[in-house]
């Protein structure tokens, strides 16, 4: 394998000292960009797109040739597990994505596969291989999963949800059997990353997109514990490359001390956890990874870079700090408007590296 | 006036000795309940429903037939102040409210009114005289009202929303006139909330649905300084009978320390804040009220329980605390499970006073 060009964002991560501070974007291949609304009418579907390793590799690679971004992010769905799984994924106009067979019972539970990752989702193995090929050592690739809860929440839910009825239900009349579920599911993810590491992804990240719907003690009992699980389970060197991985908890804000302590290098941060706060919090434990309102970036140009130069000034002097939005970027954010934040972090962020 | 046969509300609330904790709960005049369902069909529509003193008033006591509460809340919406403002306030079936003249440009905020409560907002002040009399001074009434952040997400987005774009993108551009409109709107609560309290409330609370869409930052510069705002303007005095006030914010967990010092007397919780911890932060400058999940009433009631005697546990010893959901009632939950919910906390919590 090529070594990396630029390995500021795997540097960061491992707070080793950069000369500025790296930068990407949660959900960088995406609507946003007119030529990945191309490659997503040519797919025909969203799920044809993720499951093609060409075009995924495609996608994935576009937002690198518009902006200085310092990692590339594998383009999938979150789902890909419950789906190899057999609960049948499939999406509908407007109300995003939903299972066929959702867990409904017990034996639906116990009956719950541990898919095996070269095998059921081969495909996002090629892409990896295909992407890491395809980059050519420019920028370090991030692989990624939902988290175990998270994953929870959409089998038991069979889509989306507002209030988490059926699996908090789940949650709170039989933990046992929400603990068996969640087990399975963090074995599966944790073999799913790893597939992912030795295929070439050079990060890891960990979404746990609905673990800030929970009360504190329910979050540290069935999301964080199987977050530390999948951590445990990591393959976090490869060839004497050391493989940094990132939890982050979508309104996870009260819980940065003992998110610290889970074994991962970083924490993703949403847009409502104030930085300076935020490293205070988690002292020298772990970096840290934000967290720009994904809605500034509607904003004039003017007004985005002075958002970027707060919260470089926020996060201060010293490494640990890979700069991103607070969560993915929206839709029909104007193109410009990205370049106006990239350019700025690489502008105003050495002065914190000298 | 009658004097008040119980007023454990009040005097948790001002942190005055109890001999147990007192419960109600938010939106406990509600869809959950069958005679409320049947009012609300009589009146044809829900605006007819906040519109009419004597329905208000009858779906406001409701709850108190079945359960032992130890307050009620004035039924109305939260939209009523932008309605007078002239911004034509109506309801579509599914996709909540709206407004017909949302604010788009700086002339719409120049000519926004600011409402005189006992004229424009008539009908509310009679709602809550009706109420206050037909109490008997059984428990005291709330009242309410959004807090000038929450209710300019309306105004300008024209309705719910999921990104807050529109108002935000006012907020990032024209800062100047998001303060001015905040302004305005502050002034009008503050008005809105005084004339309830003359019209018989005996405590008010602020709902700050919104505040928690903010970043830390933005939060105390757009929603918390509004929200001292009208605390500043507030009469909670009437004839020697203090008027405690509660400031909630959904999602404003990070931010109580801040909170603590804005004046109010006591701050709602969430349910992902853990209220042993919330204590500890806010020490004595502030009671506290919540926090259970409001998925938990899904669940048997035995749960229910245990679940209500883990927050009474975690806020321990000692007066302070409001036993409530840490939000809404969800509209399915049945009432027997409600029922399980107050009667633990008359049960269980008279340990923690003496």
């Amino acid at each position: 394998m090529t070594a990396l060009k630029n390995d500021i964002f795997i540097k960061a991560l491992l707070k080793q000292a950069v000369d500025r501070t790296p930068v990407w974007m949660m959900r960088q291949a995406g609507r946003y960009l007119p030529e990945y609304r191309q490659v997503r009418e040519q797919a025909g579907s969203f799920l044809n797109l993720c499951t093609n390793p060409e075009l995924a590799c495609e996608v994935t690679l576009q937002p690198l040739r518009r902006f200085d971004f310092d990692a590339a992010i594998l383009f999938s769905d979150i789902l890909t597990i419950p789906d190899a799984m057999g609960l049948g994924l499939y999406f509908t106009e407007g109300e995003g994505p939903k299972f066929k067979y959702p867990i409904i019972t017990a034996a639906d539970i116990k009956k719950l596969p541990i898919p095996d990752p070269n095998i059921d989702l081969r495909y996002v193995m090629d892409a990896v291989s295909l992407i890491r090929k395809n980059l050519q050592g420019s920028v370090p690739l991030i692989g990624f999963s939902g988290s175990p809860w998270t994953l929870a929440t959409y089998m038991v839910e069979g889509g989306s949800s507002k209030s988490f009825q059926r699996v908090k239900g789940l949650m709170f009349e039989q933990p046992k059997l929400m603990h068996e579920m969640l087990d399975k599911i963090a074995l599966s993810v944790a073999n799913y990353l790893n597939a992912q590491i030795e295929a070439g992804a050079q990060a890891v990240m960990l979404f746990d997109t609905w673990g800030g719907t929970l009360s504190s003690e329910d979050y540290i009992e069935f999301s964080l514990y199987y977050a530390k699980q999948v951590r445990s389970l990591l393959k976090t060197d490869i060839d004497g490359q050391q493989i940094p991985t990132i939890l982050f908890t979508k309104g996870g804000g009260l819980w940065l001390e003992t998110m610290a302590d889970s074994g991962y290098d970083a924490l993703g941060l949403d847009w409502q956890t104030d930085i300076q706060i935020a490293r205070a919090r988690v002292g020298d434990k772990v970096a840290l990874q934000g967290n720009l309102d994904p809605v500034s970036l509607y904003a004039q140009p003017e007004i985005i870079v002075d958002k970027v130069k707060t919260i470089l000034q926020k996060y201060g002097q010293g490494s640990g700090h890979v700069f991103n939005l607070g969560h993915g970027i929206l839709p029909d954010i104007n193109p410009e408007h990205v370049k106006a934040m990239v350019d700025a972090v690489h502008e105003f962020s050495p002065q914190y590296h000298r």
